[in-house]
Formats: C-alpha cells, sequence, structure tokens
C-alpha cells in the first residue's frame, strides 16, 4: 500500500509515522508513506497558501491553487483508489471503514488547517470525508494520523502476531475484555481466579461474557437496538 | 493548564505537540505539557514494561507496577483533576467533554499500548476513560494527542482570533458552512455569489442555511430527534 499525504504541517508526522508499529510497517516494505508539503506547490513569490475568507468571517481558508496542483501533480504519476480529506463533517471513521481502506492499493490524504479550506477542493477533487469523531482539532493532521495508523495496522504481516488484531475492540461488534498479568497479586489486588485455572474453555466462556457483559453495560448500541432492550428475543430481526 | 502523559512512546508526540497551535499554547505559557516514559519507572533490572497475559491470549499487556509507580508519583507532587486513560472502549470525546476539560487544572493522561494494560490500574487508578471513536489505534498516543489538540484550543488565548473556536463545527450543533477564498473563479468553478455580494446580513444568512441544511443532510442526529423527522414541530420535546 501507498499513502501520499497532503499537509502544511509534515512535521507534526514526525513521531507518529517514525515509531512502533508503522515504523516497522515501512520498513519492512508494507506500506510507503510519502509527505508533501503543500506549500512546494504555492505559485506566488511569498509562498502564500491561505488568505481571508470571502464574506469576512472570522479565520483564514487555504487557497484552492496550491492543494490543487498538488493533487494533479499525485494524480499524474498514478492512480487513487481514495483522495480523502478529513473534515469534522465527514463519514465517520469506524474499524469497518479502517479494514475496508486497508484493502486498497494507493491512497491520497488530504490535511485541513486553519479554519478550513476552500470548498471547490472538496467538491471537484476529494472522493470521500472522513472524521475521526464529533470534535474540532487545529488540523486534519492528527486525523489523519489516526487513519493511516488504524488502518495500516490491518494491512496482513503487520502486526507481530496476526491473532492480535482479530480480537479487539469492535471487530466482532464487542467491546474487549479485561487483561491482566503478572503479578497475579499487586497491592491486594489479584486478578481473577478462571485466568490462573489453565482451564482453557473456562477461560474462554468467562472472556466471552465478560466481551457481551461490558458491552451490554458500556456501549449497548454496538450489540443492536433489540438485544439493549428489556424484551430482546434471541433472534436479531424478525421482519427483515 | 497542566497535562502529563504517561508513556511507552514519548517520542510519538514530537511531532503534535510542536507545531502549529499547541506549539504557541506552550510557549505564551497558556499550557505546559509533560511526557513521562514510564519505562523509567520499571523495577527489573530489563526494565520490562509488559509481559505475557494471563490465561494465554494473543499480544502483551503493559505490567502494572511502572505505571502504578509512575501515576503515584505525580500525584504524590500535585492534585490532578482527571486521570485519564485512553481506549476504545471509554466514554467517546465530543465538544462538549473537550469544552469541560479545558476549563481543568491538572490533567493526567495514561497511553496504553500493545494488547492492553493490566486491568487494575483502570479499575484503581483512572477517574475517566476516554475514546477518540469506535476504531482500534496502535496504542494510545494518538488518542492522546487528539485529546490535547482539541483541548488546548480551547483555553482563553490560544487562538489567536476567539471568534474562530466558536463558529466551528458542533459549538452550536451545526456542522460549519462551507468557506471559500480567493480567486472568486479557479477552472471555472466561481464562489457563491452572495458571498461576493458585500451584504453582511444576505451572507449570515446564507451561511446559516448552508450550516442548517448541510447538518440535516449529512448529520440529522446532531438536530434532535424530533427536527428530523418529516412531521417535526417547532417545539422539541413536548413530554418532560
Amino acid at each position: 500500500m501507498r499513502i501520499d499525504i497532503l499537509t502544511l504541517f509534515p512535521q507534526m508526522f514526525d513521531g507518529p509515522l517514525s515509531e512502533s508499529i508503522i515504523k516497522r510497517a515501512q520498513a519492512a516494505g508494507l506500506v510507503e508513506i510519502h509527505l508533501h508539503d503543500i506549500r512546494d506547490y504555492s505559485t506566488d513569490k511569498h509562498r502564500h497558501v491561505d488568505d481571508y475568507p470571502f464574506g469576512g468571517e472570522a479565520g483564514m481558508v487555504m487557497k484552492i491553487e496550491p492543494v490543487a496542483a498538488a493533487i494533479d501533480d499525485l494524480k499524474g504519476q498514478r492512480h487513487y483508489d481514495h483522495i480523502l480529506f478529513m473534515t469534522p463533517d465527514g463519514e465517520r471513521l469506524c474499524q469497518k471503514m479502517s479494514n475496508q481502506l486497508s484493502l486498497a492499493g494507493n491512497i491520497m490524504i488530504l490535511c485541513g488547517h486553519y479554519k478550513g479550506i476552500d470548498y471547490r477542493i472538496r467538491e471537484h477533487y476529494i472522493t470521500g470525508e472522513i472524521s475521526i469523531g464529533d470534535y474540532v482539532l487545529t488540523g486534519g493532521e492528527l486525523a489523519a494520523a489516526v487513519v493511516v495508523d488504524s488502518v495500516v495496522r490491518l494491512i496482513p504481516g503487520v502486526l507481530s502476531d496476526e491473532m492480535s488484531a482479530l480480537t479487539d475492540s469492535f471487530q466482532d461488534n464487542l467491546l474487549a475484555p479485561p487483561v491482566y498479568t503478572r503479578p497475579a497479586e499487586f497491592n491486594g489486588w489479584r486478578v481473577p481466579d478462571v485466568l490462573l485455572s489453565g482451564n482453557d474453555a473456562l477461560i474462554a466462556e468467562w472472556r466471552e461474557q465478560q466481551a457481551y457483559e461490558r458491552t451490554l453495560r458500556l456501549r449497548p448500541d454496538l450489540l443492536g437496538p433489540d438485544t439493549s432492550a428489556p424484551s430482546a428475543k434471541p433472534h436479531r430481526k424478525k421482519n427483515m
């Protein structure tokens, strides 16, 4: 997979893309991540990339020309499966979307900054808009890093133990059960006895029960509308 | 405000905390952000911070001792309003939560990594668990950076133009209207005429209408259950 990120602040990715799993994935040749400074595509002599908004609102707006030039340049070099824009009013990222994106070949991600980006870019260049949640960030950079992280770790071979991703929260619409490691007792707090029992069947049952109970308590919405109601029936949907 | 971040990968914050708005906020003395490497609190000679999970699951689990020692050390130095853990099964971050956190004095944020953290830490030390969305990341580091970014920009004085945050998406339960800047025409695509009219009242009306229409189309849930229904009435709730 190849990921091209267009940003005014490439340095913001220094840490997120050069540590831990993402670093290993690049070193292993499983993903190529390229950062492009939009400022390199500015056409005026002052290298301006933003300007005051039409209509006199507060904040600055990213100009259309440098962004358009950057996207056109990259599109001229290869086909992109997705040209994504990070924005709080985009489609909300979820594990299913990350799974789907992990199957793509080439992805371009555009990061807005300041008050926003000239809307014509969104209308004419962008194929998908993604939000990582209902909150506003300084720019799209952290959001893009979140997308890259959630997607890259799902590429086969990236995680050292592939089973690890399959038991993550959300992969089966359940939250993950609690995990514990040594020592079995700390400060008087003991790990649940069942985990020390050595009985694989009992442990598996306990985990499933914990995952279900935690989901029911913390995120009943993940279980679907019927199962969270008191009169829930074993059959998920009657009218389908 | 003071923010203490506990992590096994402090370098992941290099970019996110040293650019743009967050950099300026620290330089202006409006926020202090301190990174703590949990490995510095490991007690065994190999500086181990993780171990195999009890019960034989895939993945590694962060040990309780170094994390407990780090939290105890910081709590001994000052009072913390919140000791937060980043986890996909936590309470979902939203703009309202960011607003509330921006009023705190001291915040501690613990980042998990690998398969998770010994659950006893979450039971006995953590006062709040936050998720930035329904997807799994390599660790809590990017999620913590997202929380810091969304919160710090709301501290009074951080944004150069305070009006800029007030007109962001979600602050009034509406998505932001489109923004445009010069040139008025690019590649045959013109900005809406109203924004060039110089008529402030018309522009304000257009923006409000765009914000409402975009919210109704993209995120009707933000408008509440009644207003998105065809038979919506002006009064939000009848039975209260």
